[in-house]
């Protein structure tokens, strides 16, 4: 795990974050692996596996512009050969405030750039929270 | 991906949960990496990071025979390299019904043995349950 493999996931991960707060299914989706390897599982949802129904879920989500705001805390990166799984508290501001604590696990792939194949926030309970 | 390799991963990853059912804090532990790569996410619980606090987060549940039974569901395996993810559902019986959707990182150590590097088990909202 070199400190370039370290950057360059943390650079997928932002990215990631931002295309959710700006809103930009677009973006946020082209960052995923789109195969049957695929999870995602939303705070409080059943996980979904496949790129089809991990797709669904996120225009279900109803993004955009403003509709969700983060301040990420407490990120850490672990490599291991081509995984990278990336722990954080997402902080959600607003009148939907709280704390979601998650994993999200990408690939390397044979072009270098690194795809997510998982994401799983949950929701920390409030007596938690901070 | 070998079939040896996934059966592999699906015995350990039974051996977790046959500890945790029975209460044998010891065998449990023994079947994680003991290092600061570890994380550890209970249902409703912040991010535990490190050997010494998921340790602790074991001790602190207070398992004991009877106190936690689960019908598992949906176990899926995916492996890359040297790492393998099971996502799976934890259905809990007993007064304390409910389900956890969880997802297992293992990794595969220099002989050959598969330990959890990372647990994250999430509550599934009631609106979802089955």
């Amino acid at each position: 795990m070199t400190t370039d493999d370290v950057a360059a996931v943390i650079a997928t991960n932002d990215a990631f974050y931002a295309a959710f707060e700006a809103g930009d299914l677009r973006s946020l989706l082209a960052l995923w692996e789109q195969n049957d390897d695929v999870f995602c599982t939303h705070p409080g949802w059943p996980a979904l596996h496949g790129w089809e129904a991990v797709r669904a879920s996120w225009e279900r989500i109803g993004m955009g512009p403003g509709t969700q705001q983060f301040i990420l805390t407490d990120t850490r990166v672990r490599i291991s050969g081509d995984l990278a799984w990336v722990t954080l508290d997402e902080n959600l501001l607003g009148h939907r405030a709280s704390t979601v604590t998650s994993v999200n696990v990408y690939r390397r792939q044979p072009d270098g750039r690194w795809l997510m194949v998982a994401h799983h926030g949950s929701p920390v309970m409030a007596t938690f929270d901070h």
